[in-house]
């Protein structure tokens, strides 16, 4: 498949690096075509990979995984071109963290909306799945960093998109257990599990835990 | 132990039913103090279980439930006296949600702030612990009622009181995953779990789940 990986920050990089090793062609996109981040990246990662602007990944890309920072994803989107993104499958993995109040960071679209909300309003024709946004990016791509039972969150308004991107994740990450919570709305339920894992990652000192729902 | 139910509703009549087996004396508090739903819950719960108004089942406690809702908690609690509540324990299991937006709902004390933490403020002298709140009631006092690990978190500012309720917890309820999230700021990260549990009430049709940690 062609993916198209909005950012060359930590989290796009993992995603990039195991989606070319699973066989997938991928264009890292970033503000600049030459990025030195996405050239390294680009160097070591055979001749799948290859770098562009953020409207060349999106262009190149069937499904888009949006890395980018969630308070600059939707002007991220933006310059790629309303045009570019019709009909496009985009997961948004992002958070959108306000340290604006000091510490513990709240929420920058509060409990009433969320990133992945914000974007589907701004890009109606894009087809945006939130999921993945609840852990580290280490068990994003790879399910069994994390022993036992353990779950990933999926939602969005398009069913089809979202059983692409549930099969990506089976296929591609090693996920078992995926729930869905529905429409788009559900991003702002998985957006307000940030605030807890980060508290989790403070008690325990590392990354490595998942989420699960026992029943 | 003497313990005191602040609310009649679900969830005091659940906690304080089960106190009672255990062997507690308790009593549970509403704005009157001969309240018909609490005079029917003392009625079938044996000798050690009685009611009056706010005020006498807040002086009558050691350790305080805060069983009545969260946009109104701390109207109940001013109306103890702040004499009544010092160096009191109180449990707060209660959650703020905000239906004025529509559904889903939002949380009253935003990102920033949380309901655990504004009583905290309001009432200086009474010894907050956040814990229950992410769960049904009837799995709070059965911890076994879910199958497989799963995990109750708490917080507080006194590491005394979080020890004593832990330990009732432990003894009382079943609970053998106590995960500590520090002092009563992580009210704000626990109450923020309610909009997934709604969502996921909502998927699975009931109530029988919880939250695991995996690691």
């Amino acid at each position: 498949m062609k993916i198209g990986i909005l950012g060359t920050g930590m989290v796009g990089e993992t995603i990039g690096s195991k989606l070319v090793q699973k066989g997938h062609e991928v264009k890292m996109g970033s503000r600049s075509a030459t990025n030195e981040k996405a050239a390294q990246w680009v160097s070591k990662s055979g001749n799948k990979a290859s770098q562009g602007t953020f409207k060349d990944a999106a262009y190149f890309g069937d499904i888009l995984f949006n890395c980018t920072k969630g308070e600059i994803s939707v002007e991220v989107l933006r310059s790629t071109g309303e045009e570019t993104l019709k009909g496009k499958i985009l997961v948004d993995l992002a958070n959108a963290l306000d340290f604006s109040k000091g510490r513990p960071p709240g929420l920058i679209f509060g409990t009433n909306d969320s990133l992945g909300e914000t974007i589907q309003r701004s890009f109606p024709d894009l087809k945006v799945v939130k999921t993945l946004n609840t852990m580290n990016c280490t068990i994003m791509v790879n399910a069994n960093r994390v022993p036992g039972e353990h779950d990933v969150f999926i939602c969005g308004n398009d069913p089809e998109a979202k059983k692409k991107v549930s099969d990506l994740l089976a296929n591609d990450f090693g996920w078992k257990n995926i729930i869905d919570l529905g429409d788009i709305t559900g991003a702002r339920a998985s957006e307000m599990l940030l605030p807890i894992w980060l508290r989790l990652y403070g008690t325990f000192g590392n990354t490595d835990f998942n989420f699960h729902i026992s029943r």
